[in-house]
């Protein structure tokens, strides 16, 4: 059962959950594949919780932009998925890994099919497909676009040095993606499709901005504050069924396990889960465990589990 | 949200959901690799609901006994969590496999430790793990003596022809235990673990039973009839997040994408499955699909999760 | 023991050997993968010896021009030795790979070092060595220049056409590239490897050339005609190891059971063995077997060897 | 080329080639996985050559008996090819493996087929074949008579301690066996397998009776000494092949490379090559490199064979 409960309870549930979790800030090493993320206050500590009704509850850095990373991944499956349908799953699986984000051997085994859109095969497959009929700018501007309207924020952008420095390290990405191609599971060329996905990957938003954008998949696919419809209900479910197996790469079903709700981890350090039909929890804490999501984010998300009884097992 | 139903209507809903996937009964192909499995008749189709409530909705052969195969896994995860704690942990992962059920490349990989309790070699160092302190027998009875509590149905018992059967043909486990124990992961014979895990594979039960004896997992770790606990709620969330992720083998993904809820299967032909806070379903087909699934019985599960509006994520 | 023949003896063997496989010519499929390879005649066969004494016997299209394809990775290697030395074996492996020759699988398991140099992934290390100092230009001509000393032939070229194709169909050997990239094993852009990689591979010789370029292998490193040394007597007969165990892809070890002496296979069709202190034999038929290998070719080589007695075994 | 030497010269070679490792000696770890073979004084250094016209020299503990293990593959291997012929490369490949020795994922990979008889797999499939229409005790006694006919030395027996130890740890070698049994790959009850293949693992010989043992294999088949034919011309050669292919496990392309001779290593520390038409090779020291084959008994014949000048590469 998921309980809901009163703003100023929220607020205290969010606090006494985030300051018993204060220890585990600072553990764990910091993304350092590029200067940008190099650079990061590893003391950084946010998380933000809105409700189906509206109602947020902020602690910390909630409001402080990160590098959402991998995040992205849901917000490009979603676009892809109301572009092509279940078309898209002839392309890419949907089962857990069994193995790291940036694993090869799979897509040998399986013939250049990855499996599933939130490993970096699945979300280059997924790029692909968003290229098709568009420009790489446009479909920069369309992603961009689909973050605006599903958070009612318009100031939300690519951060270019990110994005620059995210091309010139991209070799296992471009490994995958030729791979790939070489079974015909890619139209574009590499280069293109490399360009759109690593500023997909470069988008900074805040814990607050997250929160917001994932509403929609709280409330049967319908954003409950702007009341669009932005996927149909079962495209809502089974976005969160694939976050919920594969969102944390090879700690998905530890995640499962400790907070029991479906989610999407990024190296940036943020993770964002949904809590259907209640409402969506954001955290950021910038030093990652050995599987590469946040430590204290993850820390946090159970005590914040635990506190507000938010467990949909 | 997942909805209560009114008695009536819920025996609509189910009447409803399995009439139309009766085609579907028959698709597939029935386990073979032991004579006792193959000779069942592969019309055969039932379902059970039971509610948190007492309200029971059956169809079709809902009252025959098949074998449970996979589905004690279940059982005797329970046991040895209730026995040795999170220890438990330090011998078996819980994260999705990525291969099939008997696989042991990933056993080479990882050292001897499977990846969860629900793929076969998993559910061996379980085993070795309730044997601990007791003799083969002595092991039997505790598992039957479990069921017989949960289920509140003293006539459940092993299939003794089933479990000969079962050890006779037992050598890709033999191979998967042999090689935990080069690792130190199983600490007894391999014999006589296989001995137990084959009785318990062996278990004959109704979907009507079956459904009954998961009840303790849909409502906080206490069977809601008899109010008896079983094991702590926290437990409980944390077994549902397991068959959630590792419940259907390589399957898993895809069962969670259009079912929606945790369950397990077993090559019997059964599924099991918990609606936390409201039901339990269990459905039985014999004629499996590529994963070893039942047909009839995953096609039946997403009509009835649909027509009942069950679905957590 | 490897015995001597006189030259009217020699010719007389090679047309016995031949003949007795020309029912083999035709079986299999020529490659496909690229329209200039597609289009070889099927039906073409020809075999050329040459002992240490300059003795030449001929058979069938031994002068007709065909692409060596992988055979020119013996070439590169020997550059890339006399180059940097032994410092080679810090970027490449000298083991079987156990896998096919364009396996992506083992370089993620041994962190970016590819198995051997005459698999693809260990062939685009070495071209990458060659880059070292020079132009791509300069890279080419020093391989076609190394082709023409060895051969004592200045005609041999690159096809250009077969050089283009294969850089438009190279997506499997770019994600072989960027992944030791991404573990720092490429130090050149994958692109510049890739354009001399494939006009290496596009090399256009005859089964006589061929015979004759390799002729220093099977003489202590020195050209027993022109009397120049090519490399060290050591390194010849470590260049003829690599031939052994790893010339063949993932059929070496059947290689060597049949023919039992050291050489390499291309996809062109063509095959070159090493009878140490004795001669050198070519031979070419574009049908392949499964596993990518001439199947006449490999059958001529059979029947050449046991026809002559030549087997280091 | 590979030189003949005039016995006292042979025997100064030996002396120069040992006495230039003598610091290579203890350096790495003696096998530790049974207390027999853990208990061996690390310091034991011996070596012989036996040529095909009965030369013998000796060096250091030449003739202590050690603890054969892996070499005896050999021997099994060619006893099952006098067996059941061609017949038996269905049930077992003749590949490198690419793999550990005691690895299992290439047995998933390819369903129960070994990759070579020299693995233990393959081994394992050789020992099965050997138990055909016999029973344990024949098969023992079969395979000491043999290895008696070939060293002419009937003293040569079973380390029954040796055995026992071998049986009790054997998990690693059962897990291989069922697995192979659940491809019907093997015939026997695995426990009648590991009673045959640890003892043949058990057989205690000294450098100059396994030098003198695989003497057939030097010179087509046939004991120099004996004149006694002990397998075809063609059957020696590939048995040669197979040991310079796959006869040091996954160190056999850096064997080849150094060494350049076919040969067996054991994990007792004894490794044997074969000199064609000229001679055999036995050395011995108990202390392991991290491949498992012995280090200063690798340096040792890499020093004899460049001593002696000989390499048939």
């Amino acid at each position: 059962m998921t309980r809901r409960h009163e703003p100023n309870e929220l607020k205290k549930l969010l606090s006494k959950a985030c300051d018993s979790v204060r220890n585990e800030v600072g553990v764990g090493k910091v993304a350092s594949y590029i200067p940008a993320l190099a650079r990061v206050n590893p003391e950084k500590f946010g998380a933000a919780i809105i409700t189906v009704d509206g109602e947020t509850a902020l602690y910390g850095d909630a409001q402080e932009a990160f590098s959402i990373q991998s995040i992205s991944k849901v917000f490009s499956l979603t676009l892809a998925l109301n572009k092509v349908g279940d078309h898209l799953w002839t392309r890419v699986g949907r089962e857990p890994s069994g193995n790291a984000f940036n694993s090869i051997v799979q897509l040998e085994k399986e013939r250049g099919i990855p499996r599933n859109p939130l490993v970096n095969a699945g979300a280059l497959a997924v790029t692909d497909i968003l290229l098709q009929g568009q420009s790489i700018e446009s479909c920069k501007a369309q992603l961009r676009g689909f973050i605006h309207r599903v958070s009612g924020d318009p100031s939300i952008h690519f951060d270019e040095e990110v994005a620059r420095s995210e091309l010139e390290t991209a070799n296992r990405n471009a490994s995958l993606a030729h791979f790939m191609k070489s079974f015909n599971n890619i139209e574009h060329s590499v280069e293109d499709v490399l360009q759109v996905y690593c500023h997909h990957c470069a988008i900074s938003m805040s814990c607050e901005q997250l929160a917001r954008s994932f509403l929609f998949l709280s409330q049967n696919g319908q954003d409950p504050l702007s009341r669009e419809q932005i996927v149909s209900e079962q495209r809502a479910r089974r976005i969160n069924s694939i976050m919920m197996l594969c969102g944390h790469y090879d700690a998905s079903g530890d995640f499962a396990f400790r907070v029991g709700l479906p989610g999407k981890s990024g190296v940036g350090g943020g993770i964002v889960v949904v809590v259907p039909d209640v409402a969506t929890i954001a955290v950021w804490s910038p030093c990652l465990n050995s599987n590469g999501n946040s430590h204290a984010g993850s820390a946090a998300l159970e005590a914040i589990a635990r506190e507000t009884q938010w467990n949909i097992l």
